[in-house]
């Protein structure tokens, strides 16, 4: 080894030992007949220390020579350092240097390799190696190392197999769009990269694996948003002779144990809630539980006053911001624009404040007298020094702009803290949704999903009101997981298929080797998938997976340090059967 | 859970019990008032009995019905067999069945679900989830399960960091043939899939990663051959601040440890040998050392004495095979013919028995003397009864000849055997490789390799001596892994660009980021990549990788069971921007 130790690990304990550590320059001080050098490697920084008339004349000569970045080799004598710093573990000690020798030189870097950076995204992102070489990055993805290997600390521990399935399958228009390979050996035809090994985990529980689990790249083609990348990461799991009990309990463990692994945090028992309860109480099937503020619907208290918004509305349906009675007339008008963003596309907002005498005021005591809003505050269980806070329309548009707002409210509040973290089960998901625009159903979760026994009577006369064995995990408002028991039974499938609008052709062409599967002994089974990106993001606290991916694409699905997506070969596209139409 | 035990953890110590297993039916033997179940899982096999007139008479008729593969659900009393069979785990005991449900029925398997399976190849491929039923082929992907977990123990506990590389990189014309990935969101434009990470892991090396691992998905399209897939694993690896030494020696740690983990052998230290001593004493760079016969050259002795073959050759060599002096006419007529095989393409064979007597017979006694042919033996080291086998041409052809002759050989002398395992490293590979064809050089390893300092100056006058800090780990003959102490100095990596014939442009192109990143400080560094496939298949005991692959790739690149590559939809060749050509 170019060393003898790490950066990190000289203490007072190795004092007079001779050593050779390597690393790069983070910064030098030099004050003439003193020089010091932080030397820097991924498990820590040491001192350096060159002092005139003690180290060898050339060796100062030399180091005046280096810039920040440098790689450099020293041997010298570990010391006790005059003043101690003991915000780093190795700041009892520094070296003195009685050789040194340049590795390779640097150009000044971009911009500073800090955990504060100078660097915008776009130039971080572009040298992508230099922005890693920040600590803060580097602990990003020490970070996803560590919970990887609690994954597989607590499901080898339960007997699950980790099974490689492939990457290159075959497309199917179902879903999202998928990125296709095109074959040479097979000119015109195509693999499709998998967006998950959903039917590959289902054919291992057929075979008779019993317990499967794969940390695995997963892709699709989508049309990016700020936080989605065209690669990403699943915890892919599978379970044989499980009911959804089964499951809910043995990945709400491994949750459980990642979290004591990697945060030292120990997460209590994980409340359980319907789908139609979150959206009742939260307008969300991702509710974060850091902090109450549930809905109350006061449609008909609120009705029938001449109050013409409300009466003509489906739903009138508020919350309670404890002690935000004194809010000002803008703080109201902020509120106010919040919910009337486009994106929110709320008309506008009731408030009504319950004031320390007993009296309330509100936006519309022109329609509601003070008995009246009495009652709206005793519903919600209001006390003298809070808010109501209301809105009406239709009901599930309405729900999902209270959710926007009390999450706001919850911001503003200070009651969504970094660092705690609330998880939950939702459960009891509606089997299918119905387009409006295609006018047919979805699978809501996908179409292997089971329904619920007591509901599949109900798969010919109400469709839309099937429950199916589909459960998300939420932790403080992001859905980290999800899954299903799914269907074992053939019959059961081919009449999905059917709902779903597949034709029988169609169905046999894309899962057919599934439905084929199912005929020579499927047990039931069921599991769930995690976004492994997303639950190191959440335990790192950052707000965006790019931060937990070492080389991440950008939001137009490129990579800019290496150039990619770029043109190819004219005899590969030659080799490969294919053309690029004219207007490219 | 539809269980409370598994098939495979119930003893005479559970007796009394009552249990419910969950399973596929195996075999069923009814012998009118008794009928026994053999029922399967991923764990065991236990045997459940119906008796009439103890178990409800509706159970002995379901039971009836019951076929192969069938899963069920039985409740019943651990009870003590009468005839005990301790061929299994669970054979003292059997359940005393008080209740079965059928959870699926199954149609006949089209080949028998044993070990030992009537199925070809080509049937058990389509029906995968059939084959993979099989006791056998669980137990390949569960000993690849467990290489993987000893792989993580091992580096995981070096300080090894896990680093997942991207699967979307870009398509370098280098090497073997990119997979490519259009674009949607940039037409015309193309992602790669990696046949490695190896720009990726030195990237990491430049930002501080000191130690990265990664077990990763790899992609070549090349023409398949009997044990190829397109798809393939890598033990991704590379250290920084390291000379070759330091890997060989963290590597060879690795390989012990999985040895040891997976199959419960020790492997001692590998030894060493040059690539130059590897092609003269075995004619290959990859020998099988599970036995000596060594090459030795007889030019000099054989040349001279009017036998024109060997007279125009360039060189003579001989291995001796241990008591084979005693082989028939027809004996060695096969082995003429094995070296006389296309695929080999020697023109001829020359023997030499030693004879218990002390004398000599050979297939050239016209041309050479007792004696002559006594200092061939001495020269070879051979004993009464020993048998010299002896080639002649070009060198390196005449060795590769050799070579498969000594396999040959060590085959019918029994001397490779199943589960004794010799690694060794091989070293000191040539840094550049001359291609006839198109009259260039190639890197032998790949252009980040590094020269052996004391080399580089040849870089300029004779490319072709250059050695390279270049190491293979051979294991009976395969090559398990192979990597390289990296160019670190971007002046370096450009002279190698070039000496591989690649413009500026092209290198700028290519590699720019790499050499870019270059110059901000990258340490020196190097590493390693194992085939993991190929590595569980030589632990496993298998010919094939296929064994070892869960899902894989026919030999024409085909995945029969979800019958892919496949046509995708005109569609999604419009939103590519592609079109296929017309003889398509």
């Amino acid at each position: 080894m170019l060393r003898t130790h790490t950066c990190g690990e000289l203490r007072i304990n190795h004092l007079g030992q001779k050593v050779t550590l390597s690393g790069w320059v983070r910064a030098i001080r030099d004050k003439g007949h003193l020089l010091w050098i932080d030397l820097r490697d991924r498990y820590g920084i040491t001192q350096l220390l060159i002092e005139e008339g003690k180290a060898p004349s050339e060796l100062l000569k030399t180091a005046r020579t280096l810039g920040r970045e440098y790689v450099i080799q020293v041997t010298g004598t570990v010391i006790e350092r005059a003043s101690k710093n003991d915000k780093i573990p190795t700041g009892d000690i520094e070296i003195a240097v009685e050789a040194l020798r340049v590795l390779n030189p640097a150009e000044v870097p971009p911009f500073l390799i800090e955990d504060e950076t100078d660097g915008g995204e776009d130039l971080r992102m572009k040298y992508r190696y230099l922005d890693l070489r920040r600590d803060i990055m580097r602990r990003r993805l020490e970070l996803r190392h560590r919970a990887a290997r609690a994954t597989r600390e607590y499901l080898d521990a339960q007997q699950f197999i980790e099974v490689e399935t492939p990457v290159l399958i075959k497309s199917t228009p179902e879903g999202a769009r998928d990125f296709v390979v095109p074959s040479r050996l097979h000119p015109g035809q195509f693999y499709a990269l998998p967006q998950s090994p959903q039917t590959f985990k289902q054919i291992l529980m057929v075979a008779g694996f019993d317990r499967y689990y794969q940390i695995v790249k997963c892709f699709r083609d989508e049309d990016l948003r700020a936080d989605r990348q065209p690669e990403f990461t699943q915890i892919d799991c599978e379970m044989s002779f499980v009911e959804q009990e089964d499951i809910l309990q043995t990945f709400e463990g491994l949750v459980k144990h990642i979290f004591k692994s990697v945060k030292g945090i120990e997460l209590g028992d994980f409340p359980r809630i319907s789908y139609d309860e979150a959206m009742r109480l939260y307008g969300s099937d991702k509710p974060d539980i850091r902090f109450g503020m549930t809905f109350v619907e006061l449609t008909p208290l609120a009705q029938g006053k001449g109050f013409e918004v409300f009466d003509k509305s489906e739903l009138v349906v508020g919350i309670c911001a404890t002690g935000c009675a004194g809010y000002t007339r803008k703080q109201l008008d902020e509120l106010t624009d919040f919910v009337r963003r486009p994106q929110i596309g709320a008309k506008g907002l009731v408030y009504v404040k319950c004031q320390e005498d007993g009296t309330f005021k509100s936006s519309v005591d022109k329609f509601f007298s003070q008995e009246d809003l009495k009652q709206w505050a005793e519903a919600m269980g209001a006390q003298a020094g809070d808010l109501l806070l209301i809105l009406a329309g239709e009901a599930n548009k309405t729900r999902k702009q209270l959710c926007e707002l009390r999450l706001e409210m919850g911001n503003r509040l200070g009651l969504r803290p970094e660092g705690v973290y609330k998880p939950l089960w939702v459960v009891d998901f509606p089997l299918l949704e119905w387009d409006e625009q295609t006018q047919r159903y979805y699978a809501m979760h996908h179409p292997f999903t089971s329904p619920k026994p007591e509901d599949i009577l109900l798969l010919d006369s109400a469709p839309g009101k099937v429950r199916a064995n589909a459960y998300d995990m939420v932790i403080n408002g992001v859905e980290v997981g999800g899954g299903s028991i799914r269907i074992h039974d053939q019959k059961l499938q081919k009449k999905m298929f059917q709902i779903l609008g597949f034709s029988d052709e169609e169905a046999e062409a894309q899962f057919g080797f599934l439905m084929n599967a199912f005929r020579y002994g499927a047990p039931p089974h069921g599991g769930i998938a995690f976004g492994f990106d997303r639950l190191c993001a959440l335990m790192g606290g950052s707000e965006s997976i790019r931060d937990f991916i070492a080389f991440p694409k950008n939001t137009s699905g490129r990579d800019v340090m290496i150039e990619s997506p770029s043109p190819i070969a004219p005899e590969q596209l030659e080799e490969l059967g294919l053309c690029l139409k004219n207007n490219n």
